[in-house]
C-alpha cells in the first residue's frame, strides 16, 4: 500500500470520516508545505505529552506532565454529595458550560448498546465502582445520558452495577429542548414538559 | 388562466407546497376518474358542513351541524382551574394524546412573530380575554408554545394581554426532548434538564 | 370516519404527501372561508370539464370541450420523422421548454420497473404501437427516459415492443448535468462527457 | 493555547471540517494508544517522503524519492495530441478510472472564481502555458471542469491565457448525468441531451 492509501485509510477511521473525505485530507496535506506538516506532527506529539487522563473523573486534561487530578476534581469547593456520570468528554464540557451543576463528574467513556455482551469492556464501570466506594459523602448519582435508547440502556446498566445503601440515582429531566415544536414532540416529552412546567 | 394553472395556483398556497408539487397534484387529479373527483369534492363539502369551530376553545371539531361546544369543553369532569393555550389544533391534539393534562384548552390560531405590528389580527387574543373573564375558577394559564423565538414572544404577548389579579402563568418545562444528545444541547436545555432531574 | 379523517386520508394519497401534511391541508381548508372552498371546488370541476387527454400524444391539454388533438399534435410544421417518448406530462413540458426539439411527442404515462409483471397495464404501450403504425413518415423514436434503472428498463421494454423495419431508436445523451462535479460523476457519465465533448 | 485547542484548530482547517468535528478528532487521538499515534505520525512523514508532484501534469504520485515524471506522463503510448486540464487530483483520478481518455493531463490546482483578482496565484496557469509550449504535437486541450459557474469561468480564463495558432479547445459534453430526471433537468442540459442523443 502506498503512503497516500495508507494515510487515507488511517484518516477514514477518524470519527465521521469516509474514504472520500479521508483522501481529501491527504491531498490537503500534500498541498501544504513541509513546515505545516512539521507543525501538525508537533501538535500531535504535544497532545500526547501534555494531556493526561484524570485519575478521578477520567477526562482528558492539560496536565503538563504532572500527575495530579484535573482542575474540576481538585476543586474542593464543589459539592461532594453529587456525581454526574456522562458518556464522553464533550458531554462533560457541554454540562460544565451550562454553568448550573457544581458537583463532580465521571466520564464513562461511551455507552452500552442494548445487545452488548461485554459492557464492562465498553465503559469504565469498574473505575466508576471504585470512585463511588471512595467517596464517602456521595449521596446522588446523576446519570446524564443522551435521551435515546442507548442512553436509557446505559442508565439501567450503571444503576444495576452501582447500587449502594445510601445512594440515590437521578436522570436528566425530559421536556422541550430548545427549538422543539409541540406538533412533533412525542407523548413522553409532552408529558414531562407539562409536569415540569415553570411559573 | 387555464384550469390547470388555476388549480395549480390554489394548491401551491396549501401549507408547505411549492409550484412544482402543486402541478403534480393537478396531474394526479387528471389521472383519476370522475368518480374520484366527485368523492373529493364531496369530502370537501362535508368538511365544511360537519365541522365547526368550538365556541370555547376555538378548535375545529365534528359538530354535525349542532351548535354546542366541543367534547373537551363540554366535559365537566376536567379541571376548571387550568387553561392551556396552544398555537394550533394539531398542538392541542398532540398534548391531548400525551394523556397527562386534564384541564381545558384554548387554540390561539397561530403565533406572534417578534416584529408583528398587529398581533391582535394574527391570533385570537380578544377571544382568549373573553374566555378568561368568563371562567371564574381559573387559576393557572399554561402557555404551551414551541420552544423557539416566536413561541417565546407569543408567551410574552399573551401574558401582557391577559394579566388578572388571581391568575398564575406557567410555561412548558424545558429539558431533553426524546432523541436529544448532551453534546448538541444548548446551555438553557442542559440547565433545565439538571434542575428538573428525576429520581 | 369523520370528515376531517376522510379528507385527510384522500389528501394523503396525493403524490408525496404523508398523513401529517394531509391533516395540515384539512386544517388549512377549515381556516379558509366558504367562498374559498367554493372556488376550490369550482377549480376542480373546471379541470375535469376543460382538460382532455390528447388522442395522439396522450397528454392533458386545454380542450375546452372540443375533441381535436392538442396544439403540438395539430401543428403540421413540426418534424414528422421524429417521435419523442416521455414518461409523464411534466417531462414533455420540460423538453418543450428547452426549445430545441421540433418533432412530436408521446406520453407513456409512467415507467416500467424492472420486476413489473404486467407492463402493458402500467404504460400506454398499445396506444404507442397504434400511433407508430399510423405515422408513415416516422423514422426515429427518441426514448427520453430518466437516467436511472427504471428509465433504462423502460427504454428496453419500448424498443422490444415497437420494433419496425424502417425505425431507428435513440436515447438522450449522457454527460454532465448542470451542477455536476467530476469528482462525484460515475464512469459512464464521464465517458460520455468525454466522447460528446464540444469545441 | 493548550495542545487540545491547538490541534483542534489545525484539524478545523482540514477540508469540510468544523470546530466540533475537529475536537472529536482530538479526543479520538487521545483515546488511542501511543503506538497508534506513532503510526499516524509515521504515515504523515512517509507521505511527504514518498510522494512528489509530477513535473509535467503536477499531480501527486508515488515517486519514492526519484525525480522522474509520473506513470501517466511517462507513458509514451498515450495520445500526444490531447491534453485534459482538470481542477484537482481527484478529478484526474475520476476521469482515468472511467477508462476512455488516453491522452495526457494537467492538474490546474483549483478553479478561478468569478471575482478572483489574482487568478494566476490560485491556479497553475504559468506552468500550464509552459507545458503547452513544450508539447509540439498538441492539437486539442480539453477543459474538464465542473458543470457550474466557477467551472465555466475557469474554462474561459484558461482559454484566454493559452491561445495558440494550432490549438483547439473543447469542453466536456453536457447531458443527463446518471440519476438525472427530465422533470428537474434545466433547459441547457435537456438541449444537449437531445443534440447528443445516441442510437
Amino acid at each position: 500500500m502506498n503512503s497516500i492509501d495508507k494515510l487515507s485509510e488511517m484518516f477514514s477511521k477518524f470519527p465521521g470520516i469516509g474514504p472520500r473525505q479521508a483522501k481529501r485530507f491527504v491531498y490537503y496535506l500534500l498541498s501544504r508545505n513541509g513546515t505545516y506538516t512539521q507543525e501538525l506532527i508537533q501538535a500531535i506529539q504535544n497532545l500526547k505529552k501534555e494531556i493526561s487522563q484524570c485519575s478521578e473523573c477520567q477526562r482528558y486534561f492539560v496536565s503538563l506532565g504532572k500527575d495530579s487530578p484535573c482542575s474540576i476534581c481538585a476543586d474542593d469547593t464543589r459539592d461532594t454529595s453529587m456525581l454526574m456520570v456522562v458518556p464522553r468528554d464533550v458531554d462533560l464540557e457541554a454540562v460544565e458550560k451550562s454553568g448550573t451543576y457544581k458537583g463532580y463528574y465521571f466520564v464513562l467513556g461511551g455507552v452500552v448498546p442494548i445487545l452488548e455482551k461485554e459492557p464492562e469492556k465498553k465503559v469504565r464501570i469498574n473505575k466508576l465502582q471504585g470512585i463511588i466506594n471512595n467517596r464517602k459523602d456521595l449521596k446522588e448519582i446523576i446519570l446524564a445520558m443522551n435521551a435515546n435508547q442507548d442512553g436509557e440502556h446505559t442508565t439501567e446498566y450503571v444503576k444495576e452495577q452501582c447500587q449502594g445503601p445510601s445512594l440515590t440515582f437521578s436522570v436528566l429531566g425530559r421536556g422541550l429542548s430548545t427549538g422543539a415544536e409541540l406538533e412533533y414532540a412525542d407523548p413522553e416529552t409532552l408529558k414531562n414538559a407539562f409536569l415540569h412546567r415553570t411559573k
